[in-house]
């Protein structure tokens, strides 16, 4: 290995650390309050080196950002792919996300946390969080298309429309499960998917596949 | 007016000028970000007699949001009640929520911003926000149970369920018009809530008399 490959693996080696740490950081105590003075003394490092690193307080937002949607892709987007298309996809989907929502060793979901600090706001990090779930909305939405053309859902159904209340169930869920501590949270939401999927089915099979115990 | 009076009354003013300011300030920059000094430089008071109105930042905050469901209760839950039991009560309540949303000059709603943001944390204001939304799942319950009475949802709708169904299209719909700026949003979260009645509903009537142009 070269001296400047060395040196670029120890460079990316610190930039994940970081980026570890501040994710986490941003998920406790939210992206706005995640600045590069603070973050470098939570990790002992210079706060000039952390700056070489990012820039700007608005690049490392915008970093720790890509960070936690390679993070979800990781554990809830691609995991959902190995299922089969149509219902099966979106439980699965549907099930990751609620894991997603409880994990992070209960430290908050920084993609709604920076949603809610930032939906008032102009600039690059408030378009990053939007397109992140206008991507989001497009998958779920996709995922839906799929379930119709597999014959699973009927032709009546609107799949932007079902990816609308599908997000809106897991944001519930959200709160009744972090904020409220509801023993019945993960209860209600899986009810409320199979009530949203029951009215749109096209035959009552489909759903008892997919909702083997319920 | 005695002289003891007339202080208590100033300092109520004052109080209420200095609340007034800080709910539009927990909404824009949230809760957590609300400092006694950072407020009495806003005001252009002293710190010292900021500090005298309220004691601490933790019950400042407090204040804050017994403010705030005040004001939720003005413009949400009490309008409601004067429309007729059952869903005409529960569509009204919906209508204004989403009105709430949009409100605050946009500067975002104060309860789910707190929300996100304390839902981590442990303590008194934590408490009195969950404890907020906790009353708010019981009123949306207790609307959904007395439609149920009134004979307009059948006897198998579980209301509590449905209470959770309806407060997750509120919380998309808060991204959806916030975050997103989709157009479509009011459109989408009322047809979600239709969707909710529709299939619970004692005969379609019952929904063609609430949802009348659509």
């Amino acid at each position: 290995m070269t001296q400047a490959k060395r040196a670029r693996s120890k460079g990316e080696l610190t930039r994940q650390k970081v980026l570890e740490r501040a994710f986490a950081w941003a998920g406790a105590s939210g992206l706005p309050s995640l600045t590069i003075g603070e973050l470098a003394a939570d990790l002992g490092l210079s706060k000039s080196g952390l700056f070489a690193h990012f820039g700007s307080k608005e690049k490392l937002q915008l970093a720790v950002l890509e960070y936690a949607a390679g993070q979800f892709e990781q554990q809830v987007f691609r995991p959902a792919l190995s299922h089969p298309r149509g219902l099966p996809r979106l439980v699965a989907l549907f099930e990751d996300w609620l894991d997603w929502i409880d994990g992070h060793e209960r430290r908050g979901c920084v993609f709604l946390s920076a949603a809610i600090d930032f939906d008032d706001r102009e600039g690059p990090v408030r378009d990053a969080i939007a397109d992140w779930f206008g991507k989001a909305d497009a998958m779920i939405t996709l995922a839906m298309t799929l379930a119709q053309r597999e014959g699973q859902l009927g032709c009546d159904a609107d799949p932007a429309q079902l990816a609308f209340e599908f997000h809106g169930i897991l944001l519930k869920y959200h709160l009744a499960s972090r904020l409220s501590r509801r023993p019945d949270g993960r209860v209600r939401a899986r009810a409320a998917l199979r009530s949203l999927f029951s009215h749109h089915v096209t035959s009552p099979g489909v759903l008892s596949h997919v909702f083997p115990c319920s």
